[in-house]
């Protein structure tokens, strides 16, 4: 009789390694080590294989070969360069027209770029239906894919209407009324907010910055279908340089010839306790035999909540980190995700992982309370801490990953550094969360030594002094005298 | 490349069959038709694959073994007969004590016959959060099976104090006092009922039945383990000889030489409309090949809402239905399915075909809005009506099983009987709702002839008759005059 499966038991001291499926073995890491399946190097680096595999006692050959994407290719949504995207554009003149707000323009982007492979458009209401209830997706040939976030377009009944027999749409970037996109084959179906909310986010209190920002007030109806996509999308800030796409991300780590890609999601200023993390990561999968392994740093470009670091100033710090060597150019690679974050725990954090596997990605780390936020309404975090990491060692779809949770990191005062936390003497360990951090910027207060370089830290206060409205700040009223 | 699965489009008319996955194909009712995936004849009737699949053209054998249980084996949790039984009390006098209220009951006697099977108790946080992400659990092997409504057993602060460092529980029943089970290897972990409840029912509003009877003031943690029940759980309400375990009722259909079983879930009296889809059903597996298809009548017995039907009185009703020639006694058995009602539409109908597949189910009878009720709080369904069939068309672990949707069945003013509801002349239909249904019965009202048989009306009327207060029943007001 088949029994249940064991999942690891982070809240142990020991690794509960374990076979997941017949095809894949998944490597776990715990409280900052990373440990494998087999004492003997018998990892998984890509489903597709390509890596010879270990026999009894032998070292295994490295393929530099990576991961393969969601589906098997990675989707492409854009017309191709060249007439056909002119001949779109005025089909799309003649369509119904539906307008996209900022976040659904960043959808389009996520999708037109393959990160939701194998995923060509807007959901249906089949695939809605298979991510509220199983975070995944059945393909044709019978293979499961991760899905957890529903990638939905809203649509209001005067739309809908307006919409009638038509099986195509244009959609209409509403800040520039640019027609951005041909949506085909299109489904319209219920728009129950109250039920999506409640399946993605475990709550249906007022007050998250997803639901506040792009359901609450969209319309009543979801229309999915297939996506062309005129021309890339681009946001002119600046920043469009580091918004490399699956494809790009892939040809790089080839380019660099890289062995492993380990993925760091963020979306707020390296600290020194994540550059620990991060070097630690690539120290342990050298030392497990790969010549190689490539770190994509990859902070999320899209909506984020109005308290969080602007993007702009992240690539500012993130930037600083690698001039000031905190991390080596010469072994990462700084990228802009392009999706918007949900901050729904772990629902969210299969798709923060399921998008760098379509980029290339094999390793994934995950840290304490990934995607998590506070409650909006009562006095305790919305998730269980744990539960992220647990989460994404059980989900399906995610078995070719090797998931790498790790131990919070702290401020060690005795060594005056950011490190692993130790239980044992837990006095030692300054805890400096992301709301204590902006604080101490915000008040131009420097934080203890070793906590993030010199450098960074400068732009987090550049980045409060400047938001320091002129009455406020000091370096304004020196110059205006009572 | 893989492309996404296609799902039918119930709101169709035309059938849309489809392999599912390489090992299983799926067979698919349209609107009171069951339409199998080949013309041929070729269909899935066990996992097991015993009987032999049709070549080209050729028809198939049908083999009369039974769909394999969730895990290849019937889980059985009763502690067997004989000196252990007392050891086992004697053992869980010295543990700390949980005390279960009834809805807890219910639950240690579906998993002790193995109704959830391959689970062995109270679910742990892995499987726990699996369920509530993914609704199915993997095994070791790395196959999935269905599991979708969180099967928990909740304690309070005080219980989680008196347990301290014991690693089993005795659970008693707390309206008798009695040793119920023991729990093993047990684990304690967060109760987050919001959490839990979002990701079950869609929704967190106040009202629903389930949430306000058991978890409401329920406690703070969740307690999960391994079962042994000391002795068979029994109601003693005259009742128990209709509570078949999933053995017991492959044993009958075993002897009955049954080669297809089909299953239906009811927790309401059965009417006409039931009673056609059941025989619709039989005679189009008849046509298909099989010899000796039998129906699994399987009301609901635990915890159903206040405005439901009793169980007891329904037996009685179901009873008169087979005295009365509606439904055949030769190619029907009647049992009781022990698990209680959570009311959680999409999610819970998952539940009620996966514990069917354990008691030799190999198809299963859904219809509209399985499992669904009135929004508690708004003026509409909780589901749409839709969802259901949907979902458990996509259910991961519910491959083996074949699903059949059915259309709606209506009472027909032209023909005076229970029929499918045809759109093209819907003006003719009559549309009976258990509320319209309950209303007619407690107001000794007769429905339309041929909504449902005189016998098993009249004990709808007796019923309501033993429910109304005797200062409003006309029979005892006429008995003290004015």
């Amino acid at each position: 009789m088949a029994s249940l499966a064991k999942f690891p038991n982070y809240t142990n001291q020991t690794l509960d390694s374990r076979r997941i499926s017949h095809l894949h073995s998944r490597t776990k890491a715990f409280h900052g080590q990373i440990s494998f399946r087999n004492s003997n190097l018998s990892f998984n680096l890509s489903s597709n294989l390509n890596s010879k595999r270990s026999s009894r006692g032998m070292r295994m050959v490295v393929s530099a070969s990576l991961i393969e994407p969601d589906g098997g290719k990675l989707v492409d949504l854009v017309v191709p360069v060249g007439p056909t995207r002119e001949l779109k554009r005025r089909q799309a003149e003649r369509l119904p027209r539906v307008e996209l707000e900022r976040i659904d323009v960043e959808w389009v982007h996520v999708l037109s770029e393959g990160w939701a492979s194998p995923l060509r458009g807007f959901m249906r209401e089949a695939e809605f239906l298979q991510t509220l209830h199983f975070n995944s997706l059945r393909l044709d040939d019978g293979s499961v894919v991760n899905m957890s976030v529903p990638i939905v377009l809203a649509i209001d009944d005067a739309t809908k209407q307006s919409i009638g027999d038509s099986t195509k749409v244009a959609l209409v970037d509403r800040r520039t009324n640019k027609i951005v996109a041909i949506l085909s084959d299109i489904e319209i179906y219920k728009h129950n907010k109250e039920e999506m909310i409640a399946r993605t986010w475990g709550t249906t209190a007022p007050g998250l910055p997803y639901i506040e920002e792009a359901i609450k007030s969209s319309g009543n109806w979801l229309i999915g279908g297939d996506l062309e996509v005129i021309e890339p999308i681009k946001y002119n800030d600046g920043l469009d340089n580091y918004r490399l796409s699956p494809a790009q991300l892939r040809e790089e780590f080839e380019k660099r010839g890289a062995d492993a890609v380990f993925a760091f999601q963020l979306r707020n200023p390296v600290h020194n306790g994540h550059a620990l993390l991060m070097t630690d990561t690539r120290r342990r999968l050298l030392e497990k035999g790969y010549k190689n392994p490539i770190l994509l740093l990859h902070p999320l470009g899209g909506f984020t909540k109005a308290d969080d670091v602007p993007l702009s100033w992240r690539m500012k710090q993130h930037q600083k980190v690698l001039e000031d060597g905190v991390l080596n150019p010469d072994s990462t690679v700084v990228s802009i995700f392009p999706s918007p974050m949900h901050y729904a725990g772990p629902t969210e954090v299969q798709w923060h992982a399921k998008a760098r596997i379509n980029a290339g990605a094999n390793f994934y780390i995950v840290g304490r309370d990934p995607a998590g936020m506070s409650h909006p309404i009562e006095k305790r975090d919305l998730y269980d801490a744990d539960h992220g990491k647990k989460v994404l060692s059980m989900a399906p779809g995610l078995e070719k990953l090797n998931i790498l949770p790790f131990r919070v990191a702290a401020y060690d005062t005795k060594k005056k550094k950011m490190d692993f936390f130790d239980p044992s003497r837990k006095d030692d360990f300054l805890f400096i969360s992301g709301t204590k951090m902006r604080t101490l910027a915000k008040n131009r207060e420097s934080p203890p030594d070793g906590f993030m370089c010199p450098g960074g830290w400068k732009v987090l206060v550049d980045y409060y002094d400047s938001l320091t409205p002129p009455e406020t700040n000091p370096k304004f009223r020196e110059a205006v005298p009572a």
